[in-house]
């Protein structure tokens, strides 16, 4: 049995963004205090936590002060330094752990991952340097796609191989470990959210359906335009990724609709974006099924009691808040600098 | 047309129990800052406020700083000093206005207020001292039962006279000014929680059908059973009440329900338990909706997508955490005295 986490207990969250802020306001909903702990001032999670620690993560003082006030740690992001996750993780619980960061902190160690499960990837190839690059080229073919390995996120640092622009200006990437992955022709993308608990338990949300624009999820609709039965594969498949990591917490699975199959895009081991619908459309939220499985709470059921469609607030859409539709929520952030997400507004209609 | 109060201002809130607590979150949900002024240390509403001022509300210095801080002021109970309203008010607008704290504050001016809006109450008399009791009770009859006229909640400071038992130990409770109300013969107690906006628009949620125990409210049901032509004259009367007052925010209504008409027990110029039901079964919460109409935002639609019953946790009933039941909300208060509000549990089925 595991230990269960009591109300009044303190969770420390690593990152101050939007995510830390909707996990901290679901983590007040149950009676948890929450200690941010951000590099930044005027994290928007700190504005509704009960501490914000400002150190950056390699400051391992700060990180053992900060140990020394919560129960456990979990991420609001997968790009903290896995030395910050370990050295916490010698302190006090860290969920969900060390092994998660791992695998999606490297596009290669996921897709390898995510291979080795027997899941579907897009074809891929180890890049290093213009020599890697060539072999990769000529494996993959094009269309394809260039990324670095790590710390890629909206899009960013991506470069794309097409037949007709089969040499684009790669700037200095190729100074860093890249992956090529080959275009998979796909009818949609879906996401599937779903959580694992202390105890081995595995809740999922039905998966949305994505849209993107310029790289940056701007909806994810409820239901998903896809059969039946790829929407159950879409959980099975999830609940393998989280069973084969030991996972505690929400992950987010991003998911190619193809005509054979579903391909795993990415996985994220944290609360997603595409999961926002959830705080508007289900009695239990993707924010507090995290809190839930990190404190040693039972899991939510994950139906949802409407259809919803997420649309994100980016840049100056922020200036929507005007009509105050019904499902807005912002985050609390100062500039709406272009690209830069601000808030989201979920409508729901009844369920079909 | 009304000035709109931009995301990123910040709101003032008397009173750091668990309503200035929901309404800190469904302000920080729109993108606001919050700050607490409350006279207790650990205030559940200052754990996710940006701000706390811990000052008495008679400390004038201490609320011209956390006037200057604020874009507007709001508070959490009635029973904050009428001075305490009027001095914030020269100094930034207060919502709703003090004409709803002069009110409620005084169960004879409620009652008188509401018989000129040609409502129905229980047949009361103002009681001044052991004689103008007995003339009350010649007037009134029993059963009845003795109120102080300000500041009582949950049942507190009230005595009931029946004709078994015609002369209860009053203790000093008559050296207040106090009042005699009749008893209503009612089939059940509903509420209606109600807003006005800055512009003058009014909504209503449909009102939910309450249950107390030892004079606290217990559960709440939606929908609540009664005549749908009684459901809608609620929520009209609601509406008078809301103009009479040039309200703006929101307000709870307790109508008592008799056979031929709906009986106005009691008004809260704020939001109310019997509405906590509305943050799981509305896309728009009460809370949400009094931010809403504080800060000029178009109100949200009030109409529930489930059916809902929201049970209270009063003292020991908080160690129902462990259960966790989603719709799961507690208070973040440490200890659990003998009727002490908890937390709540709102429970969703399906729209009967």
């Amino acid at each position: 049995m595991a230990e269960l986490l009591p109300p009044g207990s303190t969770i420390g969250i690593l990152g101050g963004g939007q995510l830390g802020r909707m996990l901290a306001m679901a983590a007040a909903k149950l009676g948890y205090h929450t200690h941010i702990f951000a590099p930044e001032a005027n994290a928007p999670a700190a504005q509704v936590a009960s501490a914000h620690t400002q150190a950056a993560y390699e400051d391992h003082a700060a990180l053992e002060a900060f140990a020394s006030t919560v129960d456990v740690v979990t991420y609001e992001f997968e790009n903290i330094p896995l030395e910050t996750a370990r050295k916490l993780g010698t302190l006090v619980p860290v969920r969900p752990g060390t092994k998660a960061l791992e695998v999606s902190q490297d596009r290669l160690a996921e897709k390898t991952f995510l291979q080795n499960l027997g899941l579907a990837t897009a074809p891929f190839a180890d890049v290093v340097g213009a020599d890697g690059l060539a072999v990769g080229l000529e494996t993959i073919g094009t269309p394809s796609i260039l990324k670095t390995r790590r710390f890629g996120y909206d899009g960013k640092g991506q470069f794309v191989f097409t037949p007709t622009d089969p040499a684009p200006d790669l700037g200095r990437v190729l100074d860093q470990p890249c992956i090529l992955e080959g275009f998979v022709d796909f009818s949609c993308e879906v996401s599937v959210i779903a959580a694992r608990g202390l105890s081995g338990d595995v809740v999922a949300y039905d998966p949305g359906e994505n849209v993107h624009e310029a790289g940056i999820l701007s909806t994810t609709s409820l239901p998903a335009r896809i059969p039946s039965r790829l929407a159950t594969d879409a959980v099975l498949l999830a609940g393998k990724i989280l069973n084969a990591l030991d996972y505690v917490g929400v992950l987010g699975v991003e998911l190619f609709v193809t005509p054979q199959t579903l391909v795993v895009n990415e996985i994220a081991p944290r609360v997603h974006n595409s999961g926002h619908w959830t705080e508007a459309a289900c009695a239990v939220s993707q924010f507090e099924q995290h809190i839930r499985a990190i404190t040693g709470l039972p899991l939510g059921d994950g139906s949802r009691h409407s259809d919803a469609i997420m649309e994100n607030l980016i840049g100056s859409d922020v200036e929507r808040w005007r009509d105050g539709s019904p499902g807005l929520h912002l985050y609390g952030k100062g500039e709406a600098r272009a690209g830069r997400k601000m808030g989201h507004i979920t409508r729901l209609t009844p369920k079909s």
